[in-house]
């Protein structure tokens, strides 16, 4: 990626008015009313992407430089897809305190943030430490991206199969960041019920060994109240979501109810391959490109920020994240199949129907400052 | 400014191959070999412009926000003269502590850092512990860009009056960051004598009110052992230079030496008005585009960091700053009159030149990394 000028510089006339002397005017403008910030500097529309580079893809902590790729690819992403400027920030440091005060520091060059790659569980500390000192969106990628496109593509796995969300219950396989934010958003989208699992199994409210978001998620999940392994959750369950990196065992995958749905993300290697998962399932999704129903964040943080920025959220809510799912759900209402519960990343009717939704539910939820 | 992206991103091959799966492999080949980050992301190429806000142009200490047109501007500057990308970075935050972890936590995604506007005596000990702690070149633009071109300029001064620089007495107007590092560069340039003056006069030894930094000035200055005011420094003095923002009443002027040089680079108010600097001069300088002879930081700053770069020097050396005044005093060697001892900021030879000779001097300083 590159840095480009918006604005020509062709002489000493374009000189004096983009630097000195006349930069000094916008300067003194910007001191005696600071939201002119977002009129006259390149903040309102960029983004800082923030990693630290412990949880890189499935790499792991492979440290920041080795990240950039990453965060500079997301970059580009964020550029193409939403017309948001966005700079990587490949942090030296992994403290939950060093990473919220950095970025603390670095706020008034950004107009929001979105955290990539940290690892479970201090992106959650991270994460709502900086929303609570900043007033800027914070955005925690993993999290919050991945489970607004695994939601709008099983409302539309739903509506396809003509089924309702309240009456399906769901196994998520990885209690990462994804898999925490996933099953916090299918309790808030209204799902039936929802198990999450960890190495150890199901997350329950028995267990002793949980962390306090785990814990959390313990209470707010699980109503049926399931104890035990992966298998004995998916035993009759309508909706598989791996997000885990593990492989589940065909004759596990044969035990869920019929008529499923597996959303099998791991990447590159799904934990139920998909010509397994049609055997038994009604939809089926990945991670990949080289199958159908691709659930692919690039489909939500795009519009999500574009939107956000566009009315000068002041952070990105529940309900926006929701507005965001339905809307992208609703790209490919018309044209629903088994095989296209969810966008293609390259349809252009995406991201402008992300960025309205989302910046209608900022406004409507007293975010929105214009 | 804008981000842009300098790869395609058209369909899902383009897709699969700047972020995931194929980002995997080019983030795996820089944790196996951290040099390649240089080569597979924009890091190599792009430097941090950092401030805190406490110095802005002449308005002082408006804040990290009302600074970031500046920053904003100066990002500008790099890409057209230099080709360099670059990021303004405006902290929240004063402490030269917080500033110096700040940004070594910040290093890894950037190749260098350009510090801006940072209030002295702060931005000294700032410049100085960044360097020692990382391996990239640390510059601060109000101290060095401001030497080079100034000292450029008294080089091509002197010989368009055929004089030498050994024989010249220079005053300098102003102790702050700029006036400290011209003052150190024109004696490792070889002056005659140089005397620096703050407020109260003459920067001497035998001064009990000195910060380290200029008692550091004084031992290395005014080998005449000059004392008492800028009016009692002037007379008889071949050189002033001014960056103070003060006034000079033109019965002072009036006491310097005949065919003296002056350099009066505040703005938008020129110490000495060139209309008065004539009267008694014979080269005369500012900082202003309407006059000739603009001392201009964007004759320096882009051709440093663009030459620095090329070679990954971990370090802007002394010598390759008196390369660079070399390099840019030379692009108007062969058409030196008193009305253009330096280029226009818009001579498309500066940069190229300015590059050339400070990656050379960087190889031979044995700080070159390529």
């Amino acid at each position: 990626m590159a840095v480009a000028a918006t604005v020509p510089l062709r002489d000493a006339d374009d000189l004096s008015l983009a630097y000195t002397p006349g930069v000094a005017r916008v300067c003194t403008a910007i001191a005696e009313q600071p939201e002119l910030v977002h009129d006259y500097t390149w903040v309102a529309n960029t983004v800082a992407v923030v990693t630290d580079g412990t949880a890189v893809l499935g790499l792991g902590d492979i440290g920041p430089a080795a990240s950039l790729p990453v965060m500079e690819g997301k970059a580009i992403l964020f550029k193409q897809f939403g017309g948001v400027d966005a700079v990587p920030i490949a942090l030296n440091c992994t403290g939950v305190d060093e990473i919220v005060e950095t970025v603390i520091r670095l706020a008034p060059s950004f107009g929001g943030v979105n955290l990539e790659d940290i690892s479970a569980p201090r992106c959650f500390e991270i994460e709502r430490r900086l929303q609570e000192a900043l007033d800027i969106p914070i955005f925690h990628d993993d999290q919050h991206g991945t489970a607004i496109v695994t939601t709008a593509a099983l409302w539309n796995a739903a509506r396809v199969t003509d089924r309702k969300i309240g009456d399906l219950r769901a196994v998520i396989s990885g209690a990462g960041a994804a898999g925490i934010a996933i099953a916090k958003m299918l309790v808030a989208a209204g799902i039936g019920d929802v198990a999450l699992c960890d190495r150890r199994g199901v997350v329950h409210q028995g267990r002793e060994d949980l962390t306090d978001v785990k814990a959390e998620i313990a209470a707010l999940t699980n109503k049926s109240g399931r104890t035990g392994s992966l298998a004995d959750a998916l035993a009759g369950a309508d909706v598989f979501i791996g997000v885990s990196g593990g492989t589940v065992p065909e004759e596990v995958v044969a035990t869920m109810a019929p008529g499923c749905f597996i959303f099998a993300m791991a990447n590159p290697n799904p934990e139920i391959h998909p010509e397994v998962a049609h055997k038994y399932a009604s939809v089926v999704a990945t991670g990949r490109s080289d199958f159908p129903n691709q659930i692919n964040n690039v489909l939500a943080f795009p519009g999500i920020f574009a939107g956000a920025l566009s009315v000068r959220a002041s952070r990105i809510t529940e309900g926006m994240k929701l507005a965001a799912a339905e809307a992208l759900a609703g790209v490919v209402a018309e044209e629903l199949t088994p095989q296209k519960v969810i966008p293609s990343p390259f349809d252009a009717r995406v991201a402008p129907a992300v960025s309205k939704a989302v910046a209608e539910a900022a406004r409507q939820e007293g975010v929105a400052r214009i």
